[in-house]
């Protein structure tokens, strides 16, 4: 029997934990550290330093090499196969490091309940007949991150909020009938994609780390230095996450 | 000068808490507790619960009565008077017990970005010419407290979610191009406004709490059982808070 904890750690800023999320990581026999690749050390360093700061020795730490996305294909179908590899990589390390059952951890950026896929791979683990209770530690999530870095609410006063990704804004424009759109997952500035008279953008990457970086102002003027600022914070880190909050002042219920 | 933070305590769980907001209340001179009226003292019993547990002595402690929102009227000019309203007591208490300045505290449920008016309060003792500098620290919100209850996410794969109202769903139905919906303040079961064909519905009470309710179905066997539960509850308690969220089938973007 596992009990598989997925803990929600926030967005980069260690001071983002919970004590439900400290508590969690701690009550754990082991806890899986994914490894990205070069270009996202600091992503892992992030999980070694909250370990080492915020875990007590007696938990067993392991790392494993995060399969690759194949970056070819459908992509919903190239996401699932991901996820299945994902899976048997968890189900392998679990069983050659918890052979008799026992607690696993698995440190989540942001929560995980928002585009984050550990719960849909933990339910392949279940659907491949293991025997694993799973349970849930939310975490700050860096649409949190950004609206508290601005000073801003998320939704109008008794409006309504899209949560979107760059792909379906790019694809689909404006959604209707709302004034507010928070897009995550954004390969590359989907808001130019967008007539931009009208709107808002408050704009965000590496929220909650030391690299945070900001920008607000009229879509029209803003647009060209976000993909600017973008591409050189991208080049200056070796990575980049990003993402923003957008204000339609043309569609009613934008105020507030 | 007065630094006033905003401070997410998430959803009726101190352990929702995160490092940051204990940091935050503790850095505080004057920490605000607003009364809410008897039915509603879980909610300030809670607040005193988090001052008992993590915030040291010297940090002083004030309770001021919220003022009441008119029942009668438009919607938003009454939510606009009452943050008017609100605004006023908090200047007053800031006033009467910080008059050199200093550092105040007030503690949010959920996270300050999502349905929640201190960042517009706090906008106004600006407005109003007080020399006050804002900061926002997150919270855990129910919606999180809902998915990690539920161990589902928020959104399909790579699909949009749209976060409403009550108010909003009923007077407006399901929202166009959107298989997810999840509902905020809603003053009674305003889910059974929809045909509930293809629906199905996961909600909750009291998130976060030992009270902790939870339901999930298809909304066409669950919309009766959630309306009677809900006032046994409401009965039972005092109040409630509840929220959901749903998926509709009939929409693509659905599976996930």
């Amino acid at each position: 029997m596992i009990q598989l904890s997925l803990v929600g750690i926030g967005t980069g800023n260690p001071d983002h934990l919970t004590r439900a999320a400290i508590r969690a990581l701690n009550a754990a026999d082991l806890i899986l550290l994914p490894r990205k690749g070069d270009a996202k050390t600091d992503l892992i360093d992030l999980r070694r330093e909250i370990c080492a700061d915020c875990v007590a020795d007696n938990v067993r730490l392991v790392e494993f090499d995060l399969p690759q996305r194949a970056r070819a294909g459908e992509y919903l179908g190239r996401v699932r196969d991901w996820h299945a590899a994902i899976a048997q990589v968890w189900a392998d390390n679990i069983a050659a490091h918890l052979p008799g059952g026992g607690r696993v951890a698995l440190m989540v950026w942001g929560d995980p309940s928002l585009y984050d896929s550990s719960l849909r791979i933990a339910r392949r683990l279940i659907g491949a007949g293991m025997d694993v209770a799973i349970d849930v530690i939310p975490g700050i999530t860096s649409l949190q991150a950004l609206t508290a870095a601005h000073r801003i609410p998320l939704n109008g006063l008794g409006a309504p909020v899209m949560i979107t990704t760059g792909r379906r804004l790019r694809a689909e424009g404006w959604p209707q009938g709302v004034a507010r759109v928070a897009v995550m997952l954004d390969e590359g500035c989907a808001f130019e994609s967008l007539p931009p008279e009208g709107i808002q953008i408050w704009w965000g990457a590496y929220l909650g780390m030391a690299a945070e970086h900001l920008i607000h102002g009229r879509l029209a003027d803003k647009a060209p230095v976000i993909r600017t600022e973008r591409a050189r914070l991208r080049a200056a880190h070796g990575w980049i996450m990003d993402i923003y909050l957008m204000e339609n002042a043309c569609i009613q219920g934008a105020a507030g």
